[in-house]
């Protein structure tokens, strides 16, 4: 490989996507590669959160229930959303948290299991993102027939996991820390032969990958608003639940936006047809209403030539650092093959925090993970060729120069 | 009683309490009584708002985790609003909805009751909000332990109710339609009396009215923000766990956020020390930030003084109505017992709607609510004397001249 700065910028000028970059408000000096972490800010959030805050709110007051679309905007949002994951319009709703959204996600696939009483595991991963086994652990825990967690070591050990017992396979399609990808539709029809239902968490997919839950015969999903999709903090996060279950989905957070008819005040929970019964409670306006800037952005582009992009920028960052970093003592845990890799890559190094520091130090923003890895996000409707061979330069100076303090002081990283 | 539009003036001009106002943005021409619905907006959130999305999302990014204080703003929220209930500022989170909330709460207060398996039964009230009783019928449904929601038809009911089979008592303070506010001390400790543990919903309660949760030795609470609070449209909610019961509190929507120790990232769930355990998944910053500005303006103030104002408020609109309005079929729901009564007061008409669309069509904004209700908030931060008899000649003027359209269409109200 013999690639150079110059020929960085030439790609950059060739991209058909650069323009989107403009969409973004990012601070200058930065080299922004945590966009899998919290995506940047799109330019139209401030604009739309003054309207929402001064007229809908301050102005037109309660009325903005109705007028404004507040009720009906997790289910508008989710439509806009769908097409970016494979899904159709009525089958995802923009809610609550990742978190409690996998709670129903996860309930509500449990309950479709209830006739089979000896399925009582809920098999994932170990390396999932803790949150997902922390939920469900919470459900299993709360169910007490028996029901239990199993966490496997590796992606090839899920096949040996599934069996009569299995309730539920759940796993998070890009890994956080190592940026693999699962294969999605073999994993489900796998599931399936055991007769299991599958929960896919999109956290680190949505936006950053193509899905297509339909085509991989997906059961449930959930994933956030706030990486890849640039919504915001902690934007309220999505939950699908196709039209063949829907009918069947029942959920224990049955609060009355899920109800058939809200304002009846009636005294006993009906749910409503379709994806509205994933919905629970009374939504937070502003940051929900954040959510449509980020994809508004989304709707300019598609998915493939967003994946064409993503994978051409990491396999850059990947050639590059092995190249001019070579001889320092990095390891690529992100797989090499397309197929298998996400949209961000780390690299573990003995000292990844203290070197993550400096990095971040000398403008050039990605994050640690336990243990040892140094994790950098690559965002495919902003990041740029040229940043890339800059945050390497900068990498391969703080490596080469020994420029980082191996006693940096931790904080709490998320 | 005999009382002129510049015996109101007056009284404004005399009210300490006044000079809060000037903290609100309400809209020109509108008498806005709907604050028990959403509370208006703080001028402050505005710029707050610009603050949270320019500077810390958009210039600081993931950094504002920390140094903007997202991760720990549930916790420093709950501690600005913890004195408005009578609380310990390391009891409360701001966080997720009021649903999701009463979930979490009613679940540690049942799993608490676990020893004894004859306790199954959650007691609370036909007429609470209809929300309340959809989640404690998904909790019990999903325990399937032999859990039951039993609905008392009035407050009368609610002794009857209690007995050896109770695990909960679920009671909204301050009803939603009447304007009734429970004995909380003394329903507490007839709940105690029969070992049942008591959850409170605050919803018509916080910023509202006194709220002593020590005072009366509640066992849990949750309420919501953007009511009296003026946190913004479907702000983050908040639970109370007290002190006494935190070590044991115990519930299954266990996200990391709740986590021991959450960036360890750790494959099994440890809840953390103290309220934070109430905590599940990540929160919509930008909403959560607005809560603050509301919060803000009561700490110029203490409970004791708008309560008064309130109960001013509420025996001049109950007193004008019954005098200008006398001969119209108007029934009074509310207490006019201080010691039951809201900040909100309801009336009845038989064609309510129809009357108070009529109303917020001349700039009276209030609700409806089935059947036959009109609901009317007084909010002590921001509504005046004047406003109340400039109301209640608007209702007068409706009423004497039929103008109102029996057949008015409905929309959907929140």
């Amino acid at each position: 490989m013999d690639i150079s700065r110059t020929d960085c910028v030439a790609r950059d000028a060739a991209d058909p996507l650069a323009p989107l970059r403009d969409s973004f408000d990012l601070p200058a000096g930065i080299i922004y590669l945590d966009g899998n972490s919290l995506g940047a800010r799109p330019k139209a959030a401030l604009a739309r959160a003054a309207d929402v805050i001064a007229r809908e709110w301050g102005t037109d007051l309660i009325t903005s229930w109705n007028t404004a679309g507040w009720f009906d905007m997790p289910k508008r949002l989710g439509g806009k959303l769908a097409p970016l994951i494979g899904a159709l319009p009525g089958e995802v709703a923009v809610t609550d948290t990742t978190s409690v959204n996998l709670f129903k996600a996860l309930a509500g696939a449990v309950a479709m299991q209830a006739a089979d009483p000896c399925r009582t595991t809920i098999v994932t991963e170990r390396s999932n993102f803790p949150t997902d086994i922390y939920m469900a652990e919470g459900l299993a825990g709360w169910l007490r027939r028996g029901h239990t967690v199993r966490l496997v070591d590796s992606p090839e050990d899920i096949p040996a996991a599934l069996g009569p017992d299995t309730a539920v396979l759940l796993l998070t399609h890009v890994n956080y820390r190592t940026g693999h990808m699962h294969d999605m539709a073999a994993l489900t029809a796998l599931a399936h032969e055991h007769g299991a239902l599958t929960v896919w968490d999109l956290a680190h997919s949505a936006g950053a990958v193509p899905v297509d839950l339909h085509g991989a015969n997906a059961d449930f999903a959930v994933g956030c608003t706030y990486k890849y999709l640039n919504g915001g903090p902690g934007a309220p996060a999505f939950i699908w639940v196709p039209e063949r279950h829907q009918g069947a989905f029942m959920q224990p957070l049955s609060g009355w936006w899920g109800h058939a008819t809200p304002f009846a005040m009636a005294p006993s929970f009906a749910p409503c047809a379709g994806i509205g019964r994933a919905l629970c409670g009374t939504q937070p306006v502003v940051s929900l209403a954040l959510v449509e800037c980020g994809l508004d952005v989304f709707a300019q582009t598609d998915m493939a030539a967003l994946r064409a992009k993503s994978l051409a920028l990491t396999d850059l960052f990947i050639a590059l650092v092995e190249e001019r970093c070579a001889g320092h003592p990095l390891g690529l845990v992100t797989p090499r093959d397309h197929a298998r890799r996400g949209s961000h890559v780390s690299f573990t190094h003995p000292h990844g925090y203290a070197v993550m520091q400096a990095l971040i130090a000398r403008g050039v923003v990605g994050d640690y993970r336990e243990p040892h890895i140094m994790r950098f996000g690559f965002t495919p409707v902003y990041t740029s060729f040229a940043e890339v061979w800059d945050a390497v330069e900068i990498l391969k100076h703080i490596l080469d120069d020994n420029a980082y303090d191996v006693n940096a002081a931790r904080g709490t990283v998320t």
